[in-house]
């Protein structure tokens, strides 16, 4: 069977371009003993992925060059040579991987699959319940710790995460502002997502004076999906113990130097706040809290969600490219 | 009765000069109901008095332009009214004040003030048993969480907190590296104090690969009192969920411009760092816990302790100038 991949063809220097990705035809072997044969459906593109395509040591691997580009995906089984499953069945890696390669068709092993729930909408799998959404859950309320009253701030707020932490922070009691790229993106926060306040920051020259003027209060939460000149903007309203959950630095990811700023670490003393980078990987024990809660919140319509969907396998570096520049309303999928 | 006071003549730019300073004759009346007089023996010079200069937001309020500066200190009573004092007894602020004002005699509220046992050096309460014992206690202890068999780096080493710091550290069982300025002092933390290797960041172009050699299992705990290029060394090299408390920054406390540096938020995603900065008022209603920790630790020798000494009243705005440029090996300390 002839399949189609797409490989990383070079590391990119600064913002990825064509040459970055290759596109190959292969021949796919039938499924040995325990391998199923998958026809991917949907795949994730996620802005970490950024880093992976450098050679760096980092909480993931890179990419390697000349193999397919991988990523958080969904697909229906074909042909199973696993008694575990059967053809129709919708799976996600599982079993300690989490990642489907850039490809038409898949082998993979039964071990490092898993079935989920058709009644679900399979692509919240990769956003609201998958990574962005534990992404916000975990950052928001383990690192964050909001309390009634107190005002977030989330940079990156109309992204897969941010949309959702936005509004886990709303349930909390907190006062919300989004700071986001475009009219239309941040008028979609106040208007459909519950958020107090927004910011474009497109364009926006004194992004210092909107933060001060959303945050009568100072700015108790700082969830930081973005970095650079953004989080310098809300740095100088932080309160006294200030909690950052540092999640993204999407706008730093392309970055050919060393991205050079204000050095933050006399605020941090000044009023005494904490700032915590992290990643999903960390709450691996506890995905199943946050997918029920996650889970119970949509169900009761609590937390809306909404996703960018590209037709097209090939597609998919487009829409990866396409996250740098902030074409996406929340969760960013390529349709296979 | 004449005295002598120490003034703010002016704010300074960048490193202070003769000219921030101002000494003035003043005529000191008698107690009044409730007052006490003293004769104050020694004082604390510490490095966050620089940003107490500035006219800024911070944790603790400014220096007031033309008003005596204010420091810890150590004062003997001369004349009471107050009947819970005696002349004779040894006495620092209290009751909610911490500082007296630069002045060889003081009038001070005795609701301001409290007794301490003379069993003890005096000069300790200004630096092992102070504010810079419990900074090293607290900032080590309660945000480091150091664990057996972990590498803790500890800038600004030889000073009063890192020389504390370094040796809870090895009292955790940890690999200790201090970095400090100049060759005495780097041999002064191996030889006496218990550290397992010391970098002496002077001249030394090479600091990042200095770091590496002195942690080859990579950084778990860095205790940063230091900031600036120091720091950017230490990052480079930290482990998978390391710990930072911030506690000074004297680098960068002399800038007249906002200082500049790497962006460190991608190395706190990638490796799930934790950044925390504080102030030793945070842990107010723990100085008991950590004054007794540190009492039992100097009494069964484990923690050693210098000072240095400079004597003479009008030598206190050089003694703190001496703090940054690095005069001082621990506690520096002015005996009026």
């Amino acid at each position: 069977m002839k399949i189609q991949q797409i490989l990383l063809n070079e590391r990119p220097e600064g913002l990825p371009s064509p040459d970055t990705f290759k596109t190959v035809s292969v021949e796919l072997p039938a499924p040995a003993e325990g391998e199923v044969l998958l026809q991917p459906l949907y795949f994730s593109v996620d802005p970490y992925m950024r880093g992976r395509m450098n050679d760096a040591r980092s909480y993931i691997p890179p990419f390697k060059v000349q193999e397919p580009i991988e990523s958080g995906g969904v697909a229906t089984v074909v042909e199973s040579k696993d008694a575990r499953f059967s053809a129709g069945d919708l799976v996600m890696p599982g079993g300690g991987k989490n990642f489907f390669p850039w490809a038409t068709g898949i082998l993979f092993s039964g071990d490092h699959l898993r079935k989920i729930d058709s009644s679900i909408p399979p692509t919240y799998y990769l956003g609201v319940l998958g990574m962005p959404g534990l992404t916000a859950y975990f950052g928001l309320m383990d690192i964050g710790k909001p309390k009634s009253g107190e005002t977030v701030v989330i940079s990156g707020a109309a992204g897969a995460v941010g949309l959702v932490a936005g509004q886990i922070a709303k349930l909390q009691g907190c006062r919300v502002v989004g700071i986001a790229g475009g009219e239309e993106k941040v008028k979609l926060l106040t208007s459909d997502f519950n958020f107090d306040a927004a910011i474009n920051y497109k364009g926006n020259t004194h992004l210092g004076t909107a933060v001060a003027a959303a945050c009568p209060n100072g700015v108790d939460i700082y969830f930081d999906n973005v970095g650079g000149d953004i989080s310098d903007a809300v740095m100088e309203h932080l309160n006294f113990f200030a909690r950052i959950p540092v999640c993204g630095q999407i706008a730093l990811y392309n970055s050919t130097d060393v991205p050079m700023g204000p050095r933050i670490q006399p605020t941090l003393i000044k009023f005494s706040v904490l700032m915590q980078g992290f990643t999903i990987g960390n709450y691996a024990h506890r995905y199943m809290e946050g997918m029920q809660q996650l889970g119970e919140w949509i169900r009761a319509g609590k937390i809306k969600y909404t996703e960018t969907v590209i037709e097209g396998f090939d597609q998919l570096p487009t829409a990866l490219l396409g996250l740098f520049s902030g074409q996406n309303s929340g969760k960013m999928i390529v349709k296979v």
